[in-house]
């Protein structure tokens, strides 16, 4: 790496390790014991895993028994997406999977569900999904198959772009469905509660808010009707994930979820007003250049957008020499830089090319001001043919 | 918990952090970015990654291009114990699983098998693996319904038996079954080679052997031949396992994966000493005591004994009370204290409790003489018919 300051803005792909989720870490990290234990050390790191659980439910306004610890989001999705849900101790089955067209890709693989019982929810061009489309496809369902379930996330990964989850939850109970929310992006950046959500389930990763990468969670509204579990042994998390649980991450992920609701509104604020200003100064720089999703609700810290002419991936590695990182879209494909689905499902070519900036808690004006400098440079490589290094 | 020092016997639930571990995740704690990201912070938690899994194959023997992380080793199993295998693209698919009956609760409940297509493999008296039934088994097994899975594992959890693996792997071979190994207790006392196993697939867990919780691995011989993935998502470990690597947790897996082979025979003997000085003791100070599998090759730092008159659960508590931190049998059920299914497969009365001491790299004398005064203080208090506190 160069040895220049660098400037990271990609809190949406993993946000940088909050001071107290790294102290609670440690703190769990010197105590001996498997929680499974009953002797005294087992019951000590039980303790952790009790108030981080206590200090989740919190951040959703959920009953702490209804919270069970995953290794992340995208093991809470491949759970809670499946065709196999018990209803106490009776079979329910699930015939469809209605996911929008925006999800990210560990919703719309659709865990558990065949390909084909997988079903897609357009969204319009101003990149939110299409509630009219929504109710067509649940109202052409068909019973025979077993419930409908439906995934629609709180905020967009790519664009920000806040979702209408309660109206899309409506629809989706009058007609029997199961509720899906990833609230993924969401946690830590907006209020949350599962029941004015409308979620039956949602689920939650460590690290985009400031704790570790490997906890999640997946929490529900009851605990009547849950998936078959998707990981089989001990017994642990009352049956439905074994496994021993990862105790200092869950510490950490329940430090940081304490740590949300403090001063939410003032972060916010602050974070707006710095992507605020990044976004004017942007447009001043570049003329053309096209930001997503500005005309409707976002995420405070996200900024999405295209320079036509400049590809994502030369985009990213351009910002990268510079300095700074910035992503080709999400971080979630292992280094595949390919188009973006979000924007393809907007109605972009898929040729267009999308960088998204995302801002962090830690952020400042001089890392804007530092993007800023890259950003003129590269538009202006641009112009001239020449933006690969 | 009690002021008074305490006794850690309980390294086969899960050892301490080893120090190496602890360095390594605080360096990966410290940096940002996601193993996903192209830019420099993602390849710098990427290149992080990478050495663990050199640092894991080595600790067996393997390609490190087929170690799979995972949260665990009861993911890894929950995993490979699959009906729905790939050979390149082409599906193929097991129809019975055959697990020994004394296997980890992760293994015998069979992953992602119906619970009528899982058999299981009788144990003799002395509790080691029944091959000629296992031959029997396999001789009966029906070719229409798929391929026959054998899971046997190197070590027992409860008793340290250490399992004729090589053997029971020539036997699945030759009738052109697939074999695994759950290696979770061998790992770091024991030299191990998938190669000289003859294990297909094995898996490991870190905080087994002195790494953190939320880290494992699964292990394969070749890459053709590969399960249907358990945890779909970005398309992380190659496609065979999405979401964000635990980056930490995987980081302190491949330090104490590397640090495993330094002094093995070394940390072994002296660890053995310690066991032998103390199972002497322990019938010198109880003449009924029985330790189970004395006469049989055990890892070296396992001692598994019933008390006739002591209930597990009672004995444990009553350890506890004086400090010192033993199991009742494995720690795998979150807080269940039952019959051990090793004893009752070994053919013991499923009201004879078990108690397991197991020791550690940092046990020491000191220790051992505790947990003796102890023993000799329960042992006769049980005779008085007092033995509960």
């Amino acid at each position: 790496m160069p040895a220049r300051p660098r400037t990271y803005l990609d809190w949406n792909a993993t946000a940088l390790l909050a001071p107290e989720a790294r102290t609670a870490m440690l703190a769990a990290l010197g105590l001996s014991g498997n929680p499974s234990s009953v002797h005294g050390e087992g019951r000590a790191v039980r303790a952790l895993i009790d108030a981080a659980r206590r200090d989740v439910a919190g951040l959703v306004g959920a009953d702490p028994a209804h919270v069970i610890f995953t290794s992340g989001a995208t093991e809470a999705a491949s759970m809670v997406l499946t065709p196999d849900f018990r209803m106490g101790r009776t079979p329910l089955s699930i015939g469809r999977l209605y996911v929008s067209a925006i999800e990210h890709p560990a919703v719309r693989e659709g865990g558990r569900f065949d390909k084909e019982q997988v079903i897609e929810i357009p969204v319009t061009a101003a990149g939110i999904v299409d509630l009219a489309a929504l109710e067509a496809l649940l109202d052409a369902h068909d019973a025979e198959s077993g419930l409908p379930m439906v995934a629609v996330m709180l905020a967009n990964n790519e664009t920000g772009i806040i979702q209408p989850v309660r109206a899309a939850g409506e629809i989706v109970h009058k007609r029997g469905g199961l509720f899906v929310v990833d609230a993924v992006q969401a946690a830590g950046r907006l209020p949350l509660s599962i029941s004015d959500l409308g979620a039956d389930f949602l689920f939650l990763s460590a690290h985009k808010l400031g704790g570790p990468k490997g906890a999640g969670a997946l929490v529900s509204r009851g605990e009547v009707l849950m998936p078959k579990p998707l990981i089989r042994g001990g017994g642990q998390e009352k049956g439905h994930r074994s496994g021993t649980e990862n105790a200092a991450a869950i510490a950490g992920f329940g430090a940081v979820a304490r740590a949300a609701a403090d001063g939410l509104e003032a972060r916010t604020a602050r974070i707006r007003a710095l992507r605020d200003h990044l976004e004017a100064r942007m447009a001043a720089l570049a003329g053309d250049v096209i930001i997503h999703g500005r005309a409707v609700e976002r995420l405070s810290n996200t900024t999405f957008f295209s320079l036509p002419g400049l590809k994502s991936e030369t985009g990213q590695i351009a910002f990268d020499l510079e300095g700074i990182a910035v992503s080709a879209g999400s971080a979630c494909s292992s280094g595949k830089v390919g188009a973006s689905h979000v924007l393809t499902a907007m109605g972009f070519d898929a040729a267009l090319g999308g960088l998204r900036a995302s801002l962090g808690p830690t952020t400042t004006e001089a890392d804007v001001d530092r993007f800023l400098d890259a950003f003129a440079r590269i538009a202006g490589r641009r112009r001239q043919g020449t933006a690969a290094a």
